[in-house]
C-alpha cells in the first residue's frame, strides 16, 4: 500500500485580517476564532490520517522559521520554503516531487493551512474516499463543498454525471468535474446554488504525485522542467540556489487554472463538513457566538448600550458608547473600526498602506 | 496700586476625556485641540495682565511635579500642592492665604486651568474692568458668559439690575447677581436663554484676597480656622504635615456654594470671549474644524468611505471602513469608540473601570 503524504500550503500573506494579520503573522498563525492557530487546527485534524513525519508545509522563508518553531515534532526538512510566492501550481509541483523522491506511489494531499472544518470526522471520510478515487482511477480528485447560500467569495466546481461504475461510489457524492467557475456575482451563485449541481471549490485536493508531476509536464512543462533540475539538486550544496533560480524563471499560475481545467482524469468528491474559508471578519462574526445583546468579544471590553458589535481588543482595553454592527478590532499599533458586511474592504486599506509604504504597519 | 494675582485652579482628574485624560494626565495636561497643553494655553493668556512670580496654580500631589516640569520658569513655591482635593473652596481660600501675606491688598483671578478661549483680547479686556469692580468695591465679581445656545452642560448666573452708578460702567455689562442656577435640563435652560438675564456660570472669579478671606471667615468658619493654622505654618517643617491635618478636617464644598450664593456684595460681568469649558469629547468635535466629508482626523488614519467621524490615532494607526457620526481615540493602552452625541456616557466607562478596580486604566 502506497503512503500517505499531506502537503499543507501556509504562504499566504494575511491581508484580509488586518490588522491582526501582518506580513510575518498571517492568518494561518493566527487563533482567528480561538483554540489554537489555523495551521495548528489543520495539522492536527490530519494526525488520524497521515503520519506526523508524511506532512510537508510549503511556505515562504520568513513564516518557515516561524513554524518550525510553532511545530517543533515536525522534522525540519518537512517544511519547505519557497524563495518568492509562484501560486499553487509551483507549490503543488515543489511538494511533488520531495513526495515522490520518498515513495514513487506515494499519494498525497493538499491543502490549505487556514481553513476551518467543524466536522473533522466526516472531514476525515471524506479525505479517505478521495484517496480511493485517487488511488484506484489515477485521478486528479478536487473536494468540493456542498454550498449551504450563494456566497461570491467563493470559487465553484460544477459536477457532472456520478461516478456509478463501482457499486461502493454509488451515492457516495463522486463526480466527474464538468467545469471550474471563478467567484460569481451574487445573481450567478443563486442560480449555481439553484441547480444543485455547483459545489464550492475548498482548494483541497488529493492525488498521487507521479499523477500530478505527470500533469504538470504535459500542462505546464516549463515548471515540470524546473522542478527537475531542483530535484537534482536536493541534498547538494546548490538546493537553495537552484529552487530560487527555478522560481524566478516560472510564471505565477493556479494550480486550478494551470492544471485542473485543462486535464482529462478530474473528480469531485462532495463533502459536508461545515468547511470555511475563513476569508473575511466576516466570516470570523458569522463563526463566533454571540451573547445576548449580540455581541462577540475578545479581551477587555467595556460596551455601554452597544449591540451586535463584533470586538478583539488584543492585549488593550477596548470601550464603546451607542454603537452597533461594528467589526473593532485592536492590536499593539493599530485599530480597524469596520461597519459589518464591509470587511472585504480591509483590503483597500492594507493596498493604501503598501502603495504609501508604510510598512511597518504591514 | 495693589498687586494682580491669578490662580489657576488645576485639580480634575480628567474623567471626561478618557482615554486620553488618566489621573496621571488630566485634560488640563493635554493638546486636546492641538497647540499646546490647556494649563500652558491658561497661563500664556493671562501673560499680558499678571506677573508670571504672580502666578500660583493649585494641584494635587502628582500633578504638581507635572506643572512644575512642564512650566519651569514659574517659582516651585507657587505651585499649591493639596493633599487631597476638597473642591474649590479649599482651593480658594489655601491660595488666597499665600497671596494675601504677599501683598494684603492684593487682586486676585481664580480661573479654571483647562477652559478655552478664542478672543484673548476680549478675555483679558473683561478681566481687567472685572479687576476694577473688585477693587472700587470691595466685591466678588464672576464671569458670566453670553449665553450662544441652550446648553445643559454649565451652570447659570442670573443677573439682577445693571450697575449704573458709575458713568464708566454703564453699558459695560456689569450686573449684581440675582441668584447662580444649577445645570438645567433642556427645557429650562432653553427658558434661561430667552430671558437674557441668564448668563452661564464660567467659574472665572475676581476679588481681593482680603475680601474672600473675609467672606470665607463668616461663611466657612471651620475652613478659615484652619487656613489660619495652615498660615502660620507657611515656612516652617510643619506646613506640609499642618495643610494634611486641615485638610482632613475640612469639608468638601464648591466656592460657588459656601459664598457666592450667600455672600451679599456679588457682581457679575458679561463676556463674550469665545469661552468653552469643552466638557466632552463631542465639545471637542463641536471645537475642530472638518474636511470635506467631516472628518476631524489627529494622527495616522485611513478613512475608507467614512463621514463625520472624530478619530484622533494616538502613537497608533486608526484605519475606518463605512462608518459615520463616531468618536474614535487610540492611546498606548485603550481605545474608545463613541456615537457621536453620547460622549458624556464616558463617565459610566471611567465608573465602570474604578468600580472593577482596572486602575492601570484610570
Amino acid at each position: 500500500m502506497p503512503q500517505t503524504f499531506a502537503v499543507i500550503m501556509a504562504g499566504g500573506v494575511g491581508a484580509r485580517f488586518w490588522p491582526r494579520s501582518r506580513e510575518r503573522s498571517p492568518k494561518q498563525f493566527l487563533e482567528i476564532l480561538g483554540g489554537g492557530t489555523m495551521i495548528e487546527n489543520t495539522l492536527s485534524r490530519l494526525k488520524p490520517l497521515v503520519d506526523q513525519s508524511n506532512v510537508f508545509v510549503v511556505t515562504n522563508r520568513i513564516q518557515a522559521d516561524i513554524v518550525r518553531q510553532l511545530v517543533p515534532e515536525m522534522p525540519s526538512s518537512n517544511v519547505l520554503a519557497e524563495p518568492i510566492g509562484r501560486n499553487t501550481a509551483a507549490c503543488v509541483g515543489l511538494s511533488a516531487l520531495w513526495i515522490n523522491r520518498v515513495d514513487p506511489d506515494a499519494l498525497m494531499v493538499v491543502l490549505p493551512a487556514d481553513h476551518i472544518v467543524l466536522n473533522t470526522e466526516e472531514f476525515l471520510r471524506i479525505l479517505q474516499l478521495a484517496l480511493r478515487v485517487a488511488q484506484e482511477k489515477d485521478a486528479l480528485v478536487t473536494i468540493g463543498i456542498k454550498p449551504t447560500h450563494p456566497e461570491t467569495g467563493y470559487g465553484y466546481i460544477q459536477s457532472a454525471e456520478e461516478e456509478i461504475d463501482r457499486n461502493e461510489y454509488r451515492s457516495q457524492g463522486v463526480y466527474r468535474v464538468k467545469t471550474f467557475a471563478e467567484k460569481p456575482n451574487l445573481e450567478t451563485a443563486e442560480r449555481f446554488l439553484e441547480s444543485g449541481d455547483f459545489l464550492w471549490n475548498s482548494g483541497i485536493f488529493v492525488w498521487k504525485a507521479s499523477v500530478i508531476l505527470r500533469e504538470l509536464e504535459i500542462h505546464l512543462p516549463e515548471l515540470h522542467e524546473q522542478l527537475l533540475d531542483v530535484r537534482a539538486s536536493i541534498g547538494t550544496p546548490v538546493y537553495e540556489q537552484t529552487l530560487e533560480h527555478a522560481y524566478r524563471i516560472i510564471r505565477s499560475i493556479s494550480i486550478d487554472y494551470g492544471i485542473m481545467e485543462k486535464a482529462g482524469n478530474v473528480y469531485v468528491v462532495k463533502g459536508d463538513f461545515g468547511w470555511s474559508d475563513v476569508g473575511s471578519w466576516d466570516e470570523v462574526v458569522r463563526l463566533t457566538p454571540t451573547d445576548d445583546a449580540g455581541n462577540s468579544i475578545r479581551g477587555r471590553t467595556i460596551l455601554v448600550d452597544s449591540n451586535n458589535n463584533y470586538v478583539d481588543a488584543g492585549k488593550k482595553i477596548v470601550a464603546t458608547i451607542g454603537v452597533d454592527d461594528l467589526i473593532i478590532i485592536s492590536t499593539d499599533d493599530a485599530v480597524l473600526v469596520c461597519k459589518k458586511e464591509r470587511s472585504q474592504e480591509v483590503k483597500e486599506v492594507v493596498d493604501f498602506i503598501r502603495r504609501k509604504q508604510m510598512n511597518e504597519y504591514l
